[in-house]
């Protein structure tokens, strides 16, 4: 079940302002860290100079996630709103095997070549672009600050502690670099989601608890498919345990994601949807419903909400799983399947899903038919670290509570430069979305508090040059 | 000529002294930063825990460069004299591609096979064995402190700044990580081979310069051959163009040599040599030789000294080249055709050998010819930094100023916890070697400098559990 819910978390919004750049390529090796494959290839990447001083102006550098680029240059309004005051150069790099930034064109993804889909070749791809946007210079003339929201985030923090000639500084919003195995509880990431609902209401919370039974129990007779379907709006009719499970699979999914995207202000996400959707969805759910039909008509509300709050939704396609959404980010199953390996499970007891341990050998065959590859669980870990973050600098980690993934978040301060910043009222990376007149105080206090740690990092850079 | 020049340089002591440890073996995979490979390989190393406290105490951890690892446990006394004092456990690793640590045996240095030789895999072995080491844990036990001389040196400091959460503090010793290109004047290395020996008198080193057109004007005529073959004791005689030249980049290399390991004390080195040879060879050398076959008679004993001084050899095989000596370090050729790219150059003025200036295109075709690669004089600059060190920590550069390796050493302090220790009379990474009654006292404050760093980042790391 789980690793499409990374993708849905990263399949962000696609926000109304329209932010002007240039689309550019550059070329990078295949394998950065070896030299048996010589193959290059380009990736893209996207720049806006408008208010860049060219002098020494900083270069504000977002860390490309699992998707096309530009869907993260379109809602990451805070570095857009930002640049002006810094005089600074944007630069939005598209992850390797995402987007157009293909080594094998559409073959990229096959088992034969989808091998240099690493964090670390990334990472490499986009030291060499910077330092070619320093011209290759010993002595670099522009700051540089990493910004990355989710997996975006991790990578920002990341590029930060691998490559400090590099980076001066990172932004890592929403990064769960502690979700890695024996890093956190299993289960904490859906107690996250359970606890919004929770906090809309008990019964909102419990109803939905309720509802999985309902829905196996209803969904056995033959005779009730096609009311569902109906009620539903769903385009396929439920006809077997497989459909059952899709569909139940879609709604934990979507649980997440209202957890997930629980913004103070309507947004076009995924799913465009209202402003504090959670609560939006709670409506319907707001006291004890004990009548199954009455709770799977309510839930059909939920669905509604969640598929079609723009009316333009034909019908519930819940058999696409993680292809649900336009962000083509199919190659993060892979990346789950090898080194971002993130258990996630619920016991039904503290969250209001069906009980689902996590399974390593289970998990680890499933990767291995799908793609021919066995998980590394310890991999991310000693490649980045865990616990050992004071040796890093100049890294801000920020979470928002509403955040389901704040349970792989770093929430305190390492020292005097790797610092937390917690937003009680935040949903996922809420701070380097675009302002908004609703925005809560604490976000406003995030994004200040990034800007000061941002001219601090400057004014560092500058004083060593 | 010059790729040999580093392997020369890490041939180093066969002291006397035998340490005694384990062998192990332990499985890395071929490719730490991809999944399209699968292969794994062993690696050895060497461990020692007759002092080890495995409650907590450290692991003492050095990073083998390019040579059979034993040659490297058995010459950095160091580490073994201090252990008791820590508490400490020895660990020596073999670097991949050196030594029994082959991927693919025999074959291992084949064109198809030799593209996974490069720093960043090493290191990555090196992580993994220190993950396995501290039993996978989450919460590390035991501090680990990392050791290394010249490229091991490199790889130690690298090791800090990469992998700070495995890696406590390193001692990286002759570390020539500013000799990429336009980091270091490319002849500063041969001026302080020059200056080894016009410290010793004025006269030794314009000799040594008279010499190589005396050499080249002696060996154009057929009838000198015999004469030059019994006078050196070479084994081929000079025969023709290629001769000549085998014979001045083996003489260069000599000078060199001679230059990194002049050590206060007698050595059992790639070559036996005396305390002091460069004072030793100067003797011949100190009046201005005017007379040709006067000069080439005092060259010959240089040679015999340098060749000879244990009274075992047959004859001097000048047209070894870089296999000279018995360390197996073949594949350094192949990493300075890739990522070491250091460049060397002479002038004839500032030193005293031959103009020989840096030709970076005839390099790289060199390169290509021999292995199919092109060198990327960017990629170690990009990957571990130049200048700007300052983001690292708990570091200390050790340089002796009688090695021509300096011309690429960090000399000066960074920072508070990235220190330099400049070792007046020192020669390549003496500060190592075994202790003796003959170390300049320069040495003595050097090693006492790291044994107190050492205590400190022990302590930093227990207060951080």
């Amino acid at each position: 079940m789980w690793p499409k819910i990374l993708i849905l978390t990263l399949v962000v919004a696609l926000v109304k302002t329209e932010y002007k750049y240039e689309t550019k390529y550059f070329k990078v090796p295949l394998d950065h860290f070896g030299y048996q494959r010589s193959e290059r290839f380009q990736i893209k990447y996207l720049v806006n100079d408008d208010y860049w001083n060219t002098q020494n102006g900083p270069i504000f550098f977002y860390t490309g996630n699992e998707g096309q680029i530009e869907v993260f240059a379109q809602h990451t309004g805070f570095m857009w709103e930002i640049a002006q005051e810094f005089n600074a150069k944007i630069v939005f790099a598209e992850h390797r095997y995402y987007g157009a930034s293909m080594p094998f064109g559409n073959k990229s993804l096959d088992k034969e070549h989808i091998g240099y889909l690493t964090s670390s070749q990334a990472l490499a791809d986009y030291a060499d672009l910077i330092d070619y946007l320093q011209d290759h210079s010993i002595k670099p003339k522009y700051p540089v600050i990493a910004f990355g929201g989710s997996y975006g985030g991790m990578l920002a923090a990341y590029f930060r502690m691998k490559y400090p000639h590099i980076v001066t500084g990172a932004i890592a919003a929403s990064a769960p670099i502690h979700m890695y195995p024996g890093m956190a509880p299993c289960d904490a990431y859906y107690r996250i989601v359970t606890s919004s609902f929770k906090v809309e209401g008990q019964s909102c919370k419990d109803n939905i608890k309720r509802s999985w039974k309902v829905i196996r129990d209803f969904t056995t007779s033959a005779n009730n498919t096609a009311w569902l379907k109906a009620k539903w709006n769903l385009c396929d009719p439920v006809k077997n345990a497989t459909d059952v499970q899709d569909l139940i699979d879609f709604l934990g999914s979507m649980y997440e994601t209202l957890a997930m995207v629980n913004y103070p202000f309507p947004s076009d996400f995924l799913v465009p949807l209202p402003a504090y959707p959670v609560r939006v969805v709670c409506q319907y759910l707001n006291e004890s419903i004990t009548n199954s039909t009455l709770l799977l008509e309510r839930i059909g509300k939920v669905l509604d909400v969640f598929t079609n709050y723009d009316k333009k939704s034909k019908c519930v396609d819940y058999k696409k799983g993680s292809d649900y959404g336009n962000l083509d980010a199919s190659g993060w199953d892979y990346q789950a399947c090898t080194e971002m390996v993130m258990p996630m499970c619920t016991n039904g007891q503290h969250d209001m899903f069906e009980p689902n341990p996590w399974n390593f050998t289970k998990y680890s065959d499933d990767c291995h038919s799908k793609f021919g590859v066995y998980p590394q669980p310890d991999a991310a870990r000693i490649t980045y670290g865990g616990d050992r973050l004071a040796a890093a600098s100049n890294i801000v980690f920020s979470n928002g509570l509403l955040d389901p993934w704040t349970a792989g978040g770093i929430l305190n301060t390492v020292s005097e430069s790797v610092e937390a910043v917690v937003i009680l009222d935040g949903a996922h990376h809420l701070d380097l979305m675009p302002s908004h007149p609703s925005d809560p105080p604490t976000v406003t206090f995030a994004r200040s508090f990034h800007k000061q740690r941002i001219h601090k990092w400057i004014r560092q850079f500058r004083s060593r040059i």
